[in-house]
């Protein structure tokens, strides 16, 4: 039979790469805990008329999409937001505002595979339905420094920018919301001059040319200097300049309650989905080019789904993507590494003394594996010293008799014998 | 919109379902941690060969299977076992025997639903690589228990059989493989007179025929009695003999190491995969009539998939059926509850306070939450009431110039000033 091979795109986690991913995660859950957010989990499998109904055309166009063997048409989730705005327009519509909900899992997307860049990959999403107030988006970027802090995420950056400022221009300029869409995406891209170009042929004013360049060129700064300059730049346009005053509430919010966070204003910034209707942002660092979580406001969407108006904001954060970056910078902190003992029976009738003796181990809370292959004890004593255990301990005859047995410290290789009844505070004694 | 529902045999967990399904993959996870079992993550979506190598033909018809974008014909895993042997038939192939690996997640067969069966479904997955010895399979049989145990399982049953005491039986009368198969799958569904009608039309012997008989009637008692009566039943049956001694080493193992389980021995016991070659299992409960695990021993798997010959056990846990046997047993133990603060300012303009109120607890491992509506104080606790939270943090002018807050216990109704410093040390006092 040919060697199978993963699908393209997708990967393996072996065990230390798993026990990083499940160490994210872990974060993510007490991050989630700590803000107030409850779990959810909806399935990997949607119908797909509800993962396109408001997807942008890149995502849509790259679902994993087919039918069933009941001829639904189906596909594997590419994000959570519309699985959330779901059940929030129906198990969940009578829920009393406000409300926070967070899940976690791997979603699925038809992308060229790049570095970074998988067909499967994992995310924490959080999302608070119910509040249009800035302290609402305030919460979702501290939580997320939150996050990058638990995990000793180090040089990250936010990216901030707000999707009012650039669509009440265009608003005011009688662009429709078909060609801010298109315009919005080609910024999204950094295609800046297509879409001034785009915008120009729909029968933009020079001025709105020339506002919106002021708003591209705009350099990175001090966080207030940058929103001040905004400002000046759209002065002419109101709804833009209401978006404006919005970021710089949130912003304020954020950095004068002392969470310490290197925010960089992106006055040309889009994000490719097309919901969002307020703040956006990414989290990056230098090591990758490509973002560790993104969201932004979203205050049109549950209604779209066919729920009650409810504005919201949320952010997914790229478990995989940050296990990356954390490789990257090499600063990952290990999860505490448990002490490991393996329990050997020096022949076949001392099997199930070794069974009892491992068994009283884990009661304990201690790891314990048996050795399982029959081999002599100094066999599998190389193994033991091969695979960095702590500890072995060897059930003999002799020492049985006296109730006890002998413990090696692979470590030190020390080796003494302990009755039966001490061998778990020995471990432990020693592992403290 | 029409209201979105999510696919047939697909289901949300909200919040308090979602719960005990993560505090089962946790238990779960911490006992692969304390018999020694890796964790790995393997991809969901799989080849369509690779999954359909092996599975039988129950499994094989229902995956969902489709062809992607770059018509690669791929399918969603409906079992652990393919992903894990391609695994140990690739990555892993140097790795020193015995290993142990542990995995978890959702998987996919396009089954009727019913209670306890969705299309979507939950597994916790064991297996011990490299190991033919009894004490190997006894280990799996001893962990499944102590996962029982820790999610506070009540009245559960292993059933154990042994697919070499069947296949003994009717090797040596000549049957092939194909007809084994096609036996074992009848026997599967207790379709025992059809199992040994095809048998005898395919030349088996009036012997052979009364042994198979007398196996199945063979009636549930003591464990090793049940074994001696097999021994006696299969006498004539050298493979068969050899397969019921196995058997009885492994129970032994397991019983006389101190692991209290009821076990059934059912001799006539058979499970629908093809690949098992030893000791098969389930945990069953009276008050579900589908299996929450199963396994067992496939010691030819791996070679199959392309691998070197390694003898292996294993088995899957489903989580999603276990959390159901709690239910309808009302014996789910509440994962620990945590106090839950609300923090609320008073005014629009301390909300910067309160931010920093709530980040301070959270410091402390104090899960908060603060109040992102704007709404008035007495509108914000009626919420926390309803919600049942355990504390409101009152930030008003009055305290903030003496660097203190109003606290609430909301359960006893009493409410008392307190240093911003002590808030921490009093919530946490409150709680212990």
């Amino acid at each position: 039979m040919a060697e199978f091979k993963t699908v393209r795109g997708m990967r393996d986690f072996l065990p230390e790469e798993a026990k990083m991913m499940r160490y994210i995660e872990s974060k993510a859950r007490r991050t989630a805990e700590l803000y107030g957010y409850k779990e959810i989990i909806t399935p990997i499998l949607e119908p797909y008329e509800l993962l396109a109904a408001k997807a942008g055309e890149e995502v849509r166009l790259r679902m994993y999409a087919f039918k069933d063997l009941g001829k639904r048409m189906i596909a594997l989730r590419p994000e959570f937001t519309p699985s959330v705005a779901r059940l929030v327009a129906t198990a969940l519509k009578n829920e009393p505002r406000p409300f926070r909900l967070f899940c976690v899992g791997s979603l699925y997307r038809y992308d060229e595979p790049q570095q970074g860049r998988y067909r499967e990959f994992w995310q924490s999403n959080f999302e608070l339905m119910g509040s249009s107030k800035p302290e609402a988006d305030a919460e979702i970027l501290m939580l997320t420094k939150s996050l990058m802090e638990a995990v000793s995420l180090k040089n990250y950056v936010f990216k901030v920018g707000h999707v009012g400022v650039l669509r009440g221009i265009m608003a005011q300029e009688g662009l429709d919301d078909k060609m801010q869409n298109e315009a919005m995406q080609l910024m999204d891209r950094r295609q800046y001059n297509d879409a001034l170009k785009l915008i120009e042929e729909a029968g933009a004013s020079s001025k709105c040319i020339a506002t919106l360049q002021g708003l591209v060129k705009l350099k990175d700064g001090k966080v207030f200097q940058v929103i001040e300059d905004m400002k000046q730049i759209v002065k002419d346009y109101e709804k833009a300049v209401e978006a404006v005053e919005n970021l710089q509430e949130i912003l304020k919010l954020v950095l004068e309650s002392g969470c310490r966070i290197d925010i960089n204003v992106e006055a040309g910034f889009a994000r490719g989905l097309e919901y969002y209707t307020g703040i956006i942002f990414e989290v990056n660092v230098p090591e990758l080019d490509k973002a560790l979580a993104g969201g932004g406001r979203y205050d049109r969407l549950i209604e779209l789904f066919g729920g009650a108006p409810t504005p919201a904001v949320g952010i997914a954060h790229g478990i995989d993507r940050i296990m990356l970056a954390l490789q990257l910078q090499k600063s990952m902190v290990k999860a505490k590494e448990e002490k490991m003992v393996l329990v050997i029976p020096v022949n076949e009738a001392l099997k199930i003394e070794a069974l009892k003796i491992s068994q009283m181990l884990r009661k304990a809370d201690i790891p314990a594996e048996v050795e399982v292959t029959g081999r002599k004890v100094t066999k599998a004593l190389e193994d033991a010293n091969r695979r960095k255990m702590d500890y072995a301990i060897i059930v003999g005859e002799k020492e049985l008799k006296e109730k006890a047995v002998a413990i090696r410290n692979l470590t030190k290789r020390e080796q003494k014998v302990v009755k039966i009844e001490k061998i778990a505070e020995t471990i432990k004694g020693q592992c403290d």
